[in-house]
């Protein structure tokens, strides 16, 4: 492989000069070349705010949510090239899943999140509508529109794949440009990677740029319209944070700092139990996969006192089977490190954490290796220690590799002030069948950490571990963590969003949310039920005719849903309630007589009432109330892969002095063209 | 007045120096001395978290609330004691209600969110659960806990009383301690505030500090689990954000910089309309209260070119009649600035702003005044000018006190561009009743806003105005305005507590939460109807017998009800809908024939369904389908002012195959007692 390229400002650019060597984990062997020289900073990230910004705007979420689900799977068929790639990295093949397949997946989760929980419209409502005045004529609703800037996102070395994607996912889907910075180490599968991107025209030009090297003087040029997103040691993040610039424009930064991060088994967790067993494995898997080089896995490990040798003769034996290796060689169940350099620094918090304890499995200095040159390729064997809980150094050292240390703990209140002691963590674990001792330490540890996982025999099985950030879930802990947060779901995407209150009548906050807002104008004509989505505008009404509730139509009701309660049946007990002082019609029954009076019997766009949000029954029913309804089109959100999408209408059913006796949202899907 | 105390560490600290001068803005007099010297910062920060935090944290949500309304209530008996103080910081009884009546609303609104809107409990549990796996033992739940610190809050000297409260109320609802630190200047008052705070008893020991003076080497001290939220100038707020203690344990900085808001006149408000007067109104409203020294003041009034000499007129018309003097003086509208050293330098940005245009009103260095010295007192006319838009002065120089600048502009996307060159903006406005006009300022601009008010004919008598922060909606802006957000309702307590994503097994995450997580184990046993409060469990449940539904019920339900959608009634036109193939039972029959199965009759506990929420009717029912009805409890909510509370309940409607035909939350009101 020759000089890595950049894509930045619309084209291809190779730097002109020789650039810096980077080496393959396993051999030693040069594996390419990087230089970001010569790259216009200040113009590429212009560039993304004027093509990139604009064509990602036009877009709804659930076209972008499309493009990222098309992105996946074109992909996902290249992944063998890249697992090649990967391999060179001293990532064995369940490593390079882990990233490969790890970062597709965090595509396709976005997308279906991007669907299911966005609207298909280019502004996101955030929250209730909220009422600010008596009268209802001023209101207000949150709403979030894309930051007009470029998110800059500075990966880290361990995650090639996953890391660039699961940050340009969500921004993305925001409607944000990325700029993307690999770690220079393994920059060569992200370069390819990239390549990928802008070879397929899957994603609107200018949505995606790469630098290939340092990024100069780009910080230089940010304002409070763009974000950085950092991800690697705490130290740079500090040094990103205090950034001149970002501190100037008071620019979004978050930070995904490798952490001190724990995993608890429980006191009831005894050799021979399940959960034993479970904490054992789990400790020697995070130490192994990816030679440990996750922010996420276990440094710090804390065993009741009186079970720490068991503990540690039981993971010593697992770990003493762990063939190391040259990752594509049959057999190798853990590869290199990533590069020398990255191995001399482990060994160097080894030195440290030695002082602190003692080793009980591995010789930091030595190790056997399959199909490889121990020396030359980044091989390190698996280190266990143990020591003194009370020391500082378990709890601050991190050496970023295969390491974990034993630490031993007499108390649930001791074990949750020692979770505490590691400053802030992305993931910790707990591992126990006690709920009582699981619900302690997670409330305990909680306000320490931006993940917390529960394993025990119950979710074994599915579970997806202690190390796997997941797109569903926030990723990021405060303080030593980076006292960030990525992903969360539709959380990641607001992240990258500007959230404004608009205040004003409710004409107003309909005609800019495109949400009809309860208090503006309605539109009655042709019953709404006759219109398809084409036909359809937000503020189409029906008022019904009225229908009187009749004291027979309430017994008649309760005798035919078996629906007896004493509150329909039974006038002196219905009269003793506190609410209701006599009898009332069901709440079912409103609703029920409400269908009737706003149903359009014959067959036309409407398909299906799917469902009801927000139900409320307001005023009591009683015989001889006359109902009426007004059903208004609310949100109209049409399927981007059906012939048919959702209506979401306001129905408020009121009774003859004009009270609301119930409100709800009704759901609805109906057709895009009349049949 | 004498020496301002602080109160740190559970005690009154009085400094042993004479302190700094404070002056009466109207006389010049000494108001007070001020001086922090003596403190022990480290040991207040350490007080608020060994004692304030764990005091805090035994309150659930509810009983925070209950506390808040009942401190607003207490400090609104001691109102005009601190309109009397309020008059010496050059505020007139309109600005100090302003002030004052503000931040006790802000208390009370927050007292009610906190009641309605988080449960009665100590954890908040944050978005739904998320499916993680298939089989469903692995699933996830976000939480959110008390942050283990305390929030320093570093308060502007403009709203002495309001500024303190906002700040406190989501903190303290959060469940986190607060160290007070006024702004020199009006300290007077803000002390006189904490003192009746702190007299009262309401609050906890502990939950509230307070530092007259500086906070010398404070800031040295902060972990990542304190918070600093900052209300001021862009200079200190880029100054802290940089301090080495934040950078280093990447604490929540939040700040609130005054800013070049805008106000935007739509072309369609000519003279003659009400939203021309609106506007004008406005402008001279937001230039005159408080003297003009609000963050959130309109400094940029952008109206189209041909309006321009208009808007000028008819602001200068209004401006003639401000009466300048002694707040406390009969017909006197606009009152002295903070100090004479704020005239100075609004005096220093007048110069600058008029480089790039000329004053329209007002003499920056001459006003009549009433009743008062102008010299003495910080007195300053007020001063409208009209500048070229395309200088960059407008849009950078802030003068804080009653100046404001118009800027002619003459098309739409003009309009929202100037709009962005504030850099980002606490709040803006638009003046239109032209909703085309509206929707593309407001979503042009929004990126750059933390608040836009729509103002217009329809909102204008119930509208709060430009300038007025409300608890419900956030607080803060981008870039130039701090980056942060504040308020905002539930968000505003939020950003207090860490967001921590919990992973495991159904029955794992019911223990953690105190919420019923399905797929947790379900206790059967007596009817949970029949159970009080006192009695419910989380998971109490009951599964009905199974009914089956006819063809005959749907006939009856269709013509009892008049619901006679094809979908039930017509065999054809229903085998042709793509959803159902044939007659289906209507989604209420099933919800009415589930309640007279899992009804219990009798008199009991259960007072009402009040609600349902999340209704999905997930298969359709055809008639020889039985059904049945699972119900569980799933979180109970007892009202600390009643003598009920709320249960909601998991309904699981399956037929003979036992798949979900309905799923829903149920909710009911329930006695604590049996009666």
């Amino acid at each position: 492989m020759a000089l890595l390229r950049s894509y930045v400002s619309g084209e291809w650019h190779t730097a002109a000069e020789e650039g810096v060597p980077l080496h393959d984990a396993v051999t030693g062997e040069e594996a390419a070349r990087i230089s970001s020289a010569g790259i216009d900073f200040a113009a590429a990230l212009e560039y993304g705010r004027r093509v990139g910004g604009p064509a990602l705007r036009e877009l709804t979420f659930h076209q972008r949510a499309a493009l990222l689900k098309a992105l996946a799977s074109h992909l996902r068929e290249h992944r063998e090239e890249l697992y090649a790639l990967s391999a060179r990295t001293g990532a064995t093949l369940g490593d390079s899943k882990f990233d490969i397949d790890g970062g597709f997946g965090t595509l396709f989760a976005y997308s279906s999140k991007g669907k299911r929980e966005m609207p298909n419209d280019t502004v996101y409502v955030d929250g209730n509508v909220e009422q600010l005045s008596r009268g209802g004529t001023f209101v207000a609703q949150h709403i979030c529109t894309p930051l007009r800037g470029v998110a800059i996102q500075i990966n880290a070395f361990n995650f090639p794949v996953w890391g660039p994607l699961e940050k340009l996912a969500p921004a993305f889907l925001a409607g944000v440009p990325s700029l993307i910075k690999p770690a220079s180490q393994t920059a060569y599968l992200t370069s390819r990677l990239v390549e990928l991107i802008i070879e397929s025209g899957i994603l609107p030009e200018g949505t995606v740029q790469f630098v290939a090297g340092s990024v100069g003087d780009l910080l230089d040029h940010v304002t409070a319209q763009d974000l950085v997103s950092f991800t690697g040691s705490a130290s740079t993040a500090r040094k990103l944070r205090a950034h001149p610039a970002i501190v100037r424009n008071a620019v979004r930064f978050t930070a995904e700092a490798d952490s001190l991060n724990c995993s608890i088994l429980g006191p009831d967790a005894k050799p021979g139990t399940t959960e034993f067993d479970l904490y054992v494995k789990q400790l020697v898997t995070e130490m192994t996969v990816k030679a440990g080089q996750k922010c996420t896995a276990i440094r710090r490990a804390f065993v009741p006192a009186e079970l720490l040798d068991d503990v540690a003769a039981a993971a010593s034996a697992r770990l003493a089977k762990t063939t190391v290796g040259n990752p594509t060689s049959d057999g190798v169940r853990m590869g290199a490190l990533a590069s020398l350099e990255q191995r001399e620094e482990v060994r160097r918090s080894l030195k440290a954490l030695r002082d602190a304890g003692s080793v009980v499995f591995g010789d930091p200095e030595r190790v056997e290796v399959v199909d490889a040159d121990a020396e030359r390729g980044a091989f390190l064997s698996p280190v266990l220690l143990k020591a003194d809980p009370d020391r500082s150094e378990p709890h601050e050292v991190e050496a970023f590799g295969p390491v974990s240390t034993l630490l031993p703990y007499t108390s649930v209140e001791q074990v949750v002030e020692l979770a505490a002691r590691g400053g802030g963590s992305l993931a910790g674990s707990i591992v126990s069948a006690d709920k009582e001792f699981v619900r302690e330490v997670v409330l305990g540890a909680a306000p320490y950490h931006g993940r917390l996982l529960v394993l025990d025999a119950d979710d074994a099985k599915e579970s997806t571990g202690h190390g796997s950030p997941m797109p569903q879930l926030v990723h990021g802990g405060p303080g030593r963590a980076g006292g960030g947060e990525e992903m969360g779901g539709v959380r990641g995407v607001l992240h990258h969003m500007q959230r404004t209150a608009v205040q004003g009548s409710p004409a107003a906050l309909t005609a800019v949310t495109g949400r009809w807002v309860a208090g503006a104008p309605r539109e009655e004509g042709l019953h709404p039920f006759r219109k398809s989505l084409a036909e359809l505008k937000i503020g189409d009404s029906v008022v019904t005719a009225p229908r009187q509730v009749t004291l027979a139509d309430i017994d008649h009701f309760a005798e035919f849903t078996g629906d007896t309660f004493y509150a329909h049946t039974n006038p002196e007990a219905a009269a003793a309630n506190p609410l209701f002082g006599g009898i009332v019609a069901h709440g079912y029954l409103i609703l029920s007589f409400a269908a009737g009076l706003f149903v359009s019997p014959e067959p036309g766009p409407v398909l299906a009432n799917y469902g009801l949000e927000n139900l409320r029954f307001l005023t009591p029913v009683k015989a001889g109330d006359e109902l009426t309804v007004t059903l208004t089109a609310k949100q109209i959100t049409p399927r981007i892969d059906q012939d048919y999408g959702e209506v979401r209408w306001d129905a408020d059913v009121t009774n003859s002095a004009g009270e609301s006796v119930a409100k709800y949202d009704l759901l609805t899907l109906v057709s895009k063209e009349q049949s």
